[in-house]
Formats: C-alpha cells, sequence, structure tokens
C-alpha cells in the first residue's frame, strides 16, 4: 500500500510516520511507499525498507497537488495547516494554505476519480476550532460549527467539501476533530494554549512552566498517541457504517487546569508542581472562555475510536513516548 | 443610498426590486440609486426616479465583482446561485457560481475595505439545503449543518465566509436561510419540490395539478412576500444584537401536504382540491424525507424576522399579490 502524508514535518506528522515506520502496516495493510509532502523538506526517514518519496512543496501550488494524485496513493493523511496564530495574522496565507491548498488536493483527487476511477482514502486533520463560543458542556455531536478565528473556518469549510466529494465518490473521506494535543513534545512556545503542555511537562524535566489561567479553566485533550490513533483508525474504518456525516469530534479528556495539576502530583510529586508559577493574564484567560470544555463524541466513541481516560495516563505516555519511559 | 442586486433577474430579486421601487427606500434610506446584475440583463426598470445601472455579469469571472464594488453600494443583496438540482448535475459550475463567485464578491469588499474603510451590509440568500437528513423536528437553532447536495454544501460555505469576513469587519453581513418559496408564481417547473406550490396555485386558476408525495409530508414554507420581508429586515438589522453568528435560520410556517390542500379548501372550495390529480411518485416521496419538516428559528423571532402563521395567509398572499386580489 502506498501511503502519503501531507503535512509531513509537523509534530503529528513526525509521530504518524514513526507509528507507520514501526508497524510497517496499517491494520493489516502493509506499506511499501510512503510519499511525504511539506512546505519544508521532510527528514530522512531510518528504518523503513519500502520507498520513500519525500518533497518539499506548497499544496496551494498549481500542480502540487495534481504531482501528489499522479502517483495514485491508496491513502492520503491531510494534516498541513497554517496554524491558528499565524492564519488569524495573515489573512491571505491561512485561506491559500487552508482553504485553496485543501480544496486543489480534493480536486485533483476528483479529477483522478474520473479519469480512471481513483478512489483513496482522505484522513483530514480538521479541529475542534470549528466550534465557537458560547459552547455547551459537554458538546454534543450535532452541535453547530460557528468557529470565531479564521483557522475555525478554514477547517470547516474543508470538513463541508470533505462531505460533499466523499458522497459524490470521489474518495472516501474522514475528517476528524482533533481535541488539543497535550502533552505537546518539544519547547514551549507561544500559542495561547501552550500552557496546557508548558505546566506539566517541563516540571517533569525539573523546569519552571508558567500557568496564566485559574485552576478551573476545563478544556479538551487528548495525547500525542491517541492522536496518531485516531488517524491510524480513520483509515481503516469502515466508511459505510459513518454514513453521510464524514466529520467526528474525536473522543478526548475534559479536564480542569486543576485536575491537571494534581495528576501531575500523583505520577511527580510536589517538587513537581512547586514548579509551576501562577502569572495570570487576562487576555489569555479570556481566551479560554471560548475554547471548547468537552464533547460528548458519542459516533467516534460507537466507531471505535479512543482515548485516555485520565490525566495520570495522559503524563504516563508522555513519560514512556518522550523521557524513555521513567522521570 | 446605492444598493446592488446580484441575481436580479430571478424570482426573489424581481420580487424584491419590485418592493424596492414601490417603496423607494428601506426602513427609511431613501434609495437613489440601483445597481442590478445577473448573468441575463435584468428588465429595464419603470417607475424608479434614481439612477439604474444593469449589469450582465458573473461574479465567477474575474474582474466582475471589483467592477460591481468599485461603486461602493452601501448595501449589497447577493441572491445569485446555480439551483440544487443543477448545482448536482454540473459539479464544477456549482461550485464556480456558487462558491467561487461569492468568495470572488467578498473577496472585493474585504481589498475595498483594506484600501478605503468600505464597509457595506451584505445580505446573503443562503438557503434550508444546509441541513441534510436525519433532521429533528423542529430543527432548533444550534443544530449542525450537514447538507446532502454540493448546493447545500456551496451555500453552507458561503455561510462561514460571511460570518469570518463579517468578524474582521471587511462588511457586516447577513445571512438567512430561506424555507421553500410558496406559493412560486409563473409556471409549473421540474424542481422536485415543485408540487408544493403547483397543487395550490394552478387549481387557483382552473388547472389541474399533480400531486407526487403522500398527504402527511411535512415541509417548511414562506410567501415570496416573506421572503422579501427577512432581506429587508436583513438589510436594516442592528448587526451589533445579532453578533458573530451570522447566519439565521428564518422563520416560516412548517405544513403537511394535507394542511395546504385543506387551506385551499378553506380559500378556494372543493371544486379547486378536486383539480389534484394523485400521482404518488416513490423517488420524489423519497427525496422529502430529507428536507426540512420545520424550525424553531428562535434567534430570527427574536431578532423581529416574520413569515404567515397559517396557510390560508399565505394563499390570500398569492392571490392579492400575483392574481390582481379575487378569485
Amino acid at each position: 500500500m502506498h501511503v502519503a502524508i501531507i503535512g509531513a514535518a509537523g509534530m503529528l506528522g513526525r509521530k504518524l510516520i514513526g507509528r507507520i515506520v514501526a508497524d510497517g502496516a496499517i491494520a493489516g495493510h502493509e506499506i511499501d511507499r510512503l510519499t511525504l509532502l511539506d512546505v519544508i523538506a521532510p527528514e530522512p526517514l531510518r528504518g523503513f525498507a519500502g520507498q520513500v518519496d519525500t518533497r518539499a512543496a506548497d499544496l496551494s501550488t498549481p500542480g502540487e497537488a495534481e504531482a501528489l494524485v499522479a502517483a495514485r496513493p491508496d491513502m492520503i493523511f491531510h494534516l498541513a495547516a497554517i496554524v491558528s496564530a499565524e492564519a488569524e495574522l495573515d489573512f491571505d496565507k491561512g485561506y491559500r494554505i487552508n482553504l485553496d491548498g485543501t480544496r486543489f488536493l480534493f480536486d485533483a483527487i476528483r479529477l483522478a476519480s474520473q479519469e480512471d476511477g481513483y478512489r483513496p482514502r482522505v484522513i483530514f486533520a480538521s479541529s475542534i476550532a470549528v466550534f465557537g463560543a458560547p459552547l455547551p458542556y459537554p458538546i454534543p455531536d450535532d452541535f453547530h460549527t460557528t468557529p470565531l478565528t479564521s483557522y475555525g473556518t478554514q477547517k470547516a469549510i474543508g470538513e463541508l467539501l470533505l462531505s460533499d466529494y466523499s458522497r459524490r465518490g470521489f474518495f472516501d473521506g474522514i475528517g476528524i476533530r482533533l481535541p488539543t494535543v497535550c502533552i505537546r513534545p518539544g519547547k514551549p512556545n507561544k500559542a495561547a494554549s501552550g500552557f496546557f503542555s508548558n505546566i506539566l511537562r517541563e516540571p517533569l524535566v525539573g523546569q519552571e512552566a508558567v500557568l496564566p489561567v485559574p485552576d478551573t479553566v476545563r478544556h479538551w485533550h487528548v495525547s500525542p498517541r491517541s492522536a496518531v490513533g485516531f488517524l491510524l483508525h480513520a483509515a481503516t474504518l469502515d466508511v459505510e457504517g459513518v454514513g453521510p456525516r464524514r466529520n467526528l469530534s474525536m473522543p478526548g479528556l475534559s479536564a480542569t487546569v486543576g485536575e491537571q495539576i494534581e495528576a501531575l502530583r500523583r505520577v511527580a510529586g510536589d517538587k513537581a508542581v512547586a514548579l509551576i508559577r501562577r502569572e495570570p493574564d487576562a487576555m489569555i484567560t479570556r481566551m479560554c472562555d471560548g475554547w471548547a470544555p468537552g464533547f460528548e463524541a458519542t459516533r467516534a466513541l460507537a466507531l471505535g475510536f479512543t482515548a485516555e481516560s485520565s490525566f495520570d495516563e495522559i503524563i504516563r505516555v508522555h513519560i514512556e513516548d518522550e523521557l524513555g519511559g521513567a522521570l
């Protein structure tokens, strides 16, 4: 099977590649070819016996999507996006990459489909940013998508296109609305939501972290490992069972910041918790009010998607996957 | 005030123009200039003292949206669309006119807005086709949009763009999800939903009409007069009161075909009802199952949008507006 990953150099892309290379297969289907695409050249692959093509390309450049589709990958993971803050600052870039890029990809597949009956599985990484405040808790599967960012708008449009192109039979699309990925590996970044990961990841290795919001803030989390699990489950799911509503709010863990901190205390002790420095930030706190507190995810759970059920578990996944298994 | 109407040659466009010319104003704002645009040249206007520009143009042709916006209309009604059946048959045409055309318009306004602070009111005719079965009855305001046609998909994408561009301050947009317009004037057409109007309009003038579905079919209706009322109300509504969720399910009348027929009997007698010929059509009946049975329309009602409360009233509106006031 030939698998293409768009956005291969991003955090999720790299984790997905790692898992595919380790498994050598997706749900029993052997992978003999990988096409890895990103705006910056993805890292060379080690430990994979099959054919690997890496491309530094931007899907929104005319011709790039056609070039990708020319090799007729059986499975396409579309993870590429300009993130929320950048799409908000640079209107043109956000719409170009997140909307035009996605549409170019879908249209290239459509034309190939009309040419020779090509019909790949397309897994689209959507986001809970398609929802905008005021939001109920938990958010039901049939709640309307009224995004409050251009990024969320672009993802919601991608979802609509995915469903329509799937309904018409051009490809078999599944859109998965990812919770906030926590604990995000790497260095603290300037994303407003970065603190959710920072307050766990940094203290686990003896570093200070800043908490800008009250302990009562509730949000919707999933580990990077489970996020990759969602992508792989979506890749082999029976689409007949999904029906025409192809976009699914993923399961996750709804937790308050206070609950995150207590999990940290249970796993790493008071010393770790003492490294969290409270520096209230009114702007970030206000932004949090607009973020999703949690979802029912009834359909996704029934379809077999699974996530963590405690923050202790999320922290242990991080220790296993990022810290070599021990503190 | 300068008012532009895109889709001016359509049924709703012509009705809106008639009302604007008759009133000479919208909510007390005098209209001194009209720009009428459609793919076929709109009819010349009689009885309007101000300046009139008519343009035969297609918004999806590069440059046309810019040309329209160059004159900086204060208010833009965007009613143009490839209808549902045609957008389903001709994929490219539907996406070109309904999605690209709308985006070109919004982008032309955005660029003008960035140039000189231009910020018109934009009234976007959306549709209950943004919803797809299975649907609850009544459909609440916060129900998700999962269209089952390319037309509905394109309208749902237009709604998302309208909200995002409004949020960013490029224009003040209001999207109104129109119920099925009934009694639609003119001749019977081949639209699958045409019978809702045919079974009333034809018998009212002594002609036979075909009913292809059972009397129990429930649907969501509004008179052409009220649909124009929605557009005009949206044109002068306080957008601050609407907030960031700029797309509103309009009020209407939920009625079964049987209730339509009983209203016809009350207004025009048994003789009129006898002209309805039942010719069950399994395909049309199946399609009806996917159509919206009715809405709560809580927000729209609170914002002052009003519709008919009985089918007798809808029939009387038709007699007044189309048949000179008497049978």
